[in-house]
């Protein structure tokens, strides 16, 4: 056990539900936990506060929030403020706040710090539900990264393999919480909201909210997430 | 014709040799070049400002520069100033200017941008002699990449999927140049060095001058390069 505990691993953080959880996930499986944020010109910036909360109070062993400027490229309602955060609810098909590539940005920012750190294991919180929408949050997508990166790095080819965990991709938003309530994790302190405002408070109409309001319902468990009112 | 000279591609320029002589490639081609420059935190800063004048020279219909901080994760010579750039010579293996993901990050960001502009072509100057030491730099890798690529985007689940062009990847640095000449480029305006003075002079005995003056005088060429004295 002590060998598996001092395992260093990097997670992703959005300081959202998801990511959240599974940095709790991570950290109950024995990791040393490195969580990286990524400062991509999100319009819901609050999450990045979040983000900070939630690495010092799960136990991560560093936390770093990396800049870069998505928003330069546009295409996002995430990043580019001249296109509307949906609100009328979740439809079919992939919707405008996909960010382009974001979840292959994020990976290699994670492999290119585990590759430092000599970690490897990289952790991401992406699920069934976002699944549905995003391209790159499907099993065949992380599977692909994982032997692109098994290529990539010195690390790799000198026989240290990495392997990216995705442990909520199987379940249900209300699964996912049930499972980080479980594992101690206090909810409050996450910013799910497309357009959360500066103090993290939720709009409680973009998919974002929704999807995570049905979640609390579902899993039958009061919702701690503070809405506009 | 027309239909090929409208089409968009993103083409990853660092300023160098290597790069310059791709974006010609694909101009001669007929694709519209989109440049994509990453400050990374390279200690070679001045290769940015060759990639300004490089994109303007060759015809670019436009140039961004992102800026991301590699530096925060250290590691390699390139970006952690306590790391000394190596002058001996080329030594094999993998050397200490390896930056870990870097080919992943930069095409992911790529990736990226094409999404955005509808591209479904990427350049980049990868060839066999960094092929020999950075793994980021075989052709597996880079067919890996495409694979993971093309499961990643919403442009390739909807039938438009994204290829990675490595022009470079079987030449000679003499026949690079080589090629390169023939197609009009001025290697004066490129900057290889990977500890350039801030006016781009070259120090003349790391591994990246050495790799550049060696293929100045395999092609039998005059080497326009300004070394220090």
């Amino acid at each position: 056990m002590a060998a598996e505990i001092s395992r260093p691993a990097v997670i992703l953080l959005s300081g959202g539900l998801d990511s959240a959880t599974t940095l709790a996930i991570a950290r109950a499986e024995g990791f040393r936990c490195h969580c990286l944020s990524v400062d991509y010109g999100q319009r819901h910036r609050a999450e990045l506060a979040a983000a900070d909360r939630i690495a010092a109070t799960l136990g991560a062993v560093a936390h770093r929030t990396i800049h870069l400027d998505m928003g330069q490229f546009g295409g996002s309602a995430l990043t580019d403020s001249a296109i509307a955060v949906p609100t009328e609810g979740v439809k079919p098909g992939i919707p405008v706040t996909y960010v382009p590539a974001r979840n292959t940005v994020m990976l290699s920012l994670a492999l290119a710090w585990a590759e430092v750190l000599g970690a490897q294991d990289i952790f991401l919180g992406v699920n069934a539900v976002d699944y549905s929408g995003y391209p790159d949050c499907r099993p065949e997508y992380l599977a692909a990264f994982e032997r692109m990166a098994n290529l990539a790095t010195k690390a790799a080819v000198e026989g240290r393999p990495l392997r990216i965990h995705a442990p909520l991709i199987d379940l249900s938003k209300a699964e996912i919480i049930r499972r980080g309530l479980a594992l101690g994790i206090d909810y409050g302190l996450t910013v799910s909201c497309y357009q959360a405002d500066s103090t993290g408070q939720a709009c409680g109409c973009c998919d974002s909210c929704r999807l995570r309001r049905e979640g609390f319902a579902a899993a039958g468990v009061a919702d701690p997430t503070r809405y506009s009112p």
